[in-house]
């Protein structure tokens, strides 16, 4: 009999042990020969019941809204990375991961880190809050009207909101955030896109909402001002969050750095200088290699990759934990992402999603959220543990070597 | 007969015409039907020789370097945009450009740029530079060493050298910038590259000066200090460049303002707004959604996609032409691609190069990275006509709806 | 008989003419000799009653709570500039602005705009908002108690509103707002300080209400995270404001622009040049030198110039007026100033708060915050122009020329 | 006998003991009455041999170069702190610091500061490099012209040298760093200016390099590019330097961090916390307060406080030492101080200047710059303490309480 997901327990059978023991917890079969490559895919159908074999493609008529002037389709290769087990406030259990990727190590690297998290008894996840917003700028002629134009938003939230959501089944507007600067007013429109990831919903109910506006006021406006920095990395969204917002945390205690091979001072004392490095260079947020994660688990999910680029900036963080170990933290405050529409219904990328059990539950995007955030965690203690140890160069010379020198 | 891609001066038969007829140039065949899509590999194949068809995968064992815990494939689906009609220092001629996207109107919006730009005689870009570096740290007892370190540094420059090239027959390491911050000395390496995106070329280059250093200083190093931001978007990136850094620049007369629906004037108001949003908060760059651009070629072409987490920041303007038009400029500090090793060998991905007449040349990696700008240049001006002239919701709404509303 | 400046509606006399006449105002006398310098104290005396001679200074014992270890005075020399000419929220009338600097031709310059400005009608300007911050953060021993505290904190509000209200009789307490961050909360308390810059203010109404929570949650906290960035230029505080936010704005016609020597093409040419160039540095905001009309008006009005390092970042912009001129704005978020406490209460100082109508009235500091706000948009003009039409050195080589080479 | 102060090894008489005896060294003697303040200034005579009694004035004609519009001068409270013991690369010996402040607990906080770092044997200093530009940026028709443009700039270094410093006596140009975005040619010309801030010196001979480079290729120029961020916050300036960069580091043992009330733990639990913060907001580099040094230095010494806004971003931290102890540092990569021209040429801040041995030797500048570096460094740590002990408040309602609450 073959174990199930479980959508809100999930369960791989014959991997972490219990945490006392600190067994090492059964990982992917290796190797680069097609028989491995069976070997791997046998493995996830015992685990799961999932069969990952082929490439299952959409009728070509089912990609009208995905893309126009089709020709065909670029076949990325596809790995897994596993055991990631979890304790969030929505993703519960165990799972096989699974990545695209062109990048020789990153498997290989997550795994470690996967294993790791779940030597010391997993991760813990909190999904903070799920917000997308649309910023319209309202150009008013002078400032003198700003007043009275802020005003006029407030005495009408009624008929806004009304506007706004008669648009979508599924969006709420939670709230609209005015910025006056010179002589625009910027209105941040902020959603809740339960399952979408929601760009295409924020724009279509903040248009009929800025319609409205400028209906009764006259006043002109522009749909979008940049403010949201929708796909473009930015302080706000770095600060303020923008889709899904997660924090995960591990204990690394002192067996496990020893089987790591790093000594807690070490990684505290690199700390230091990485994050002085990037306060020195203006980069957003402190991660070490966040983007790698994402657009690995995005590819595999049929996220749309360009949000990484606004998506790859987070916190990261290992401290003292009173004693021989540490505490790995890393907050993530902007995961675009979701379970239903755009890309998440191709069949491969469906059958990716329901491999981590969200495939139609009904808070999946914020499962989806806390796993990827789980695993983005992972890989970046693995590369951090292996900056600090020296062992950065050796890996890549060992996995990742190009032909090309 | 049907004429060929030549790599030096390209020409897709039936396109563009003489500049003074301003005739509308030749588009793909759209629709989304099967049959659209055959005619389109036909019109592909006709203009260029090359045949799209089918999905061609590379042999389990030459996934070695590029991806481990191998399981199969993601089909991404593909999409082309044409005539790309460009003047550059390596790329020139007309080109048809293949997408990986999931997002709706992507493609024909870049094919709307495209035709702009194509029907004003194509665009200029010229290649700034190109520099890749790792950026070690090495940690000193106190600040006291900090000068007669940078001394021998500056002293043994030549074995500094010689250690970083013997790790490589095609990347060079150009110079050695030191950066001093409290008790650590960056160092950052700067490489050129070649072909290559050369991230694994220039850890390997850098550990093996490291490990030289190290063994005649006695000093501490990180490997990487976090002053490169290596997929990371940062403030240095976008000022100082990273990977290859190229300006497009082409015209847009009046004639193609009307044609575009949109009047110069309304371009620069709008333009006002979006620098100044993009200062208020913090965005890297004022570009509306290089992402895009960047993830399509990416997919499409055997690029990392993570590293659009780095490249997505750029200067996009458009300024007053004297007359009646504009110019519109866009300038790309950071371009992190190569045209060989990583998934650049991967047969599918080759293709595609080759599509581009990127399939062998000397500075091919320049090449490709001329072309991918100026697909960028011409994607951020069909946005940008779209949000000032008002018609960002509706092409969204025809485009790219999600079912899910 | 000498007029006497009113607060609500000040009348300089024999200045600004009639708007349609287009007559220069009056301007103070010039010259570097002494009995110049008496002719401009006489001049300030006709028109506002104010004697601005001597050096008066406080009783030592008055110095406690602005500085220990006294010995003695540095005296800046103080100039004038006039007439500024502004219809504001608060600030109405016409004024005659003190400053201190070191810095030859900041005074003509902030005069030449003065001018500019009044001779096109003058300025307005609008208070956008007052609020300051405090933000600590508590810490939490692992993620798993954020939920729980935040849910703590929502439940408490009226007890830590008392809490921090119970220390002040002027500054009020307006909200909370949270940040999550790894195992911290931050909560940035926000204030409305009244006419007091409110540093001190905040600080202990917040540890008041801090101490609270931490007796009734018994977590940790910390009096300062960082978060409201007090003396610490910040991209928050550019995007949220911090103390007083102010827009100015006002027109300048053809003539104006004339009489200034500059085509409206040029400053919008330079404009896209120098918000370039803001975004590649990474600057905050894109004015030209904020800093120096805000050092020259904090230290004549008593105020804290460290604060103009959070200060000095702002939003600066001429646009198209739709005819032959131009209408140029600011926006000044962060303006810390108040006209009670600190070195408000000095006697020099109080004079010159006095001689700007901020002596006493119930929202002197908002009057004050436009003052400040109109006159560094005269001074930002100033230096526009001389940029733009290349006088920028020349000025330099005249009134700043050091004896040093 | 009094003893006086020597530039290059200064000692003062009575106050930091012996290193091993860890006696508290002398400070300034307290107290707000009339008495106390004489008896500070025969304290500061009896040691240094200078008297700082009264209030110095220049001639009113002295003043050109200085303000316009003069009327008069206001007097700031000027206080003392003491002992700095540095040992720097120019500074060495003992200091007593003049500060001008308004901001109460500011003094006390330094000397506190400046206590804890003499008792561990003085604080280390060293001066990483004095450089200041000027940006212009010259404007091309089209992106085509750039590479000539280029060529030529490299061709002609010589005559543009010579043009350079025809202007100037004192002023070297270092080089010229080029940087092409979109159509402009941004030229980053470096300087090393003396012992002159040197802003005025940058632009008259940056000004006729221009005309030289305009006279011969016929391109357009503005004089500023806003590239140098000259006097604004930006984060090439914390990353790059402008003006002196120096970076200051001094022992906390053990005994020092009793003394202080703290435990190392404690900080560097809070700098976790401040690190983090810094970064969400976008703060530039992580300093707690080095603007109020800054502010207090500048007015005590004749420097334009203006440029606070531009030289208050700073790297600040505790590391381990390895023992019971920390190593604190502090990286401040801008100064733009002088000791020659501007308001230095002032009486009573020429007085302060000499208090310093800053009155005439040939790296004055330098040395001021190491002074400053050093007086900042002590006032951050004070302030770090008392944040992480938890009595910032306590000293907030002590010495810095308005009578306004």
């Amino acid at each position: 009999m073959t174990p199930r997901l479980v959508a809100s327990q999930q369960k791989l059978r014959g991997t972490v042990k219990d945490r006392s023991q600190q067994e090492i917890p059964g990982k992917p079969p290796g190797g680069y020969e097609p028989n491995d490559t069976k070997r791997r895919l046998r493995w996830v159908e015992e685990l799961t019941g999932r069969n990952l074999e082929g490439l299952p493609l959409p009728r070509v008529d089912e990609l009208q809204g995905i893309i126009e002037n089709h020709v065909g389709y670029m076949p990325l290769p596809m790995s897994i990375a596993a055991p990631l087990l979890i304790h969030g406030d929505y993703a519960r259990g165990e799972f096989i991961v699974p990545l695209c990727t062109l990048e020789g190590t990153l498997t290989l690297s997550m795994n470690r880190g996967l294993l790791a998290m779940a030597m010391t008894g997993g991760c813990r996840t909190i999904h903070l809050k799920q917000e997308l917003s649309r910023s319209p700028a309202f150009c008013l002629p002078t400032i003198t009207e700003i007043d009275s134009f802020l005003d006029w938003i407030n005495d009408h939230a009624d008929s806004i909101l009304a506007a706004a959501e008669s648009t979508t089944r599924h969006g709420r507007l939670l709230r609209v955030d005015p910025t006056p600067i010179q002589q625009w007013v910027v209105l941040d429109f902020v959603y809740d896109t339960g399952n979408a990831a929601g760009q295409n919903m924020v724009t279509l109910a903040t248009e009929a909402a800025c319609r409205h506006i400028q209906q009764e006021t006259g006043f002109h406006y522009y749909l979008e001002s940049g403010f949201n920095s929708d796909k473009k990395p930015s302080r706000r969204t770095l600060m303020n969050g923008r889709g899904h917002s997660v924090t995960v945390e591990f204990s690394l205690n002192g067996q496990i750095l020893d089987f790591l091979g790093v000594r807690p001072e070490a990684i505290l004392d690199f700390q230091q200088l990485a994050m002085t490095s990037s306060q020195a260079i203006g980069m957003l947020g402190n991660n070490l290699h966040l983007a790698n994660a994402l657009t690995a688990l995005y590819l595999a999910t049929g996220q749309d990759a360009a949000c990484v680029a606004e998506n790859a900036v987070a916190f990261s963080q290992a401290s003292p934990d009173g004693g021989d170990g540490l505490q790995f933290r890393m907050t993530l405050p902007s995961l675009t992402v979701g379970t239903v529409g755009g890309g998440t219904r191709l069949p491969a990328q469906r059958r990716n999603l329901e491999l981590l059990g969200c495939g139609g539950g009904s808070h999946d995007s914020r499962k989806l959220a806390e796993i990827i955030a789980a695993c983005a965690a992972a890989l970046e203690l693995s590369l951090l543990v292996a900056v600090v140890s020296g062992k950065f160069a050796e890996a890549h010379e060992r996995y990742g070597r190009n032909k090309i020198q």
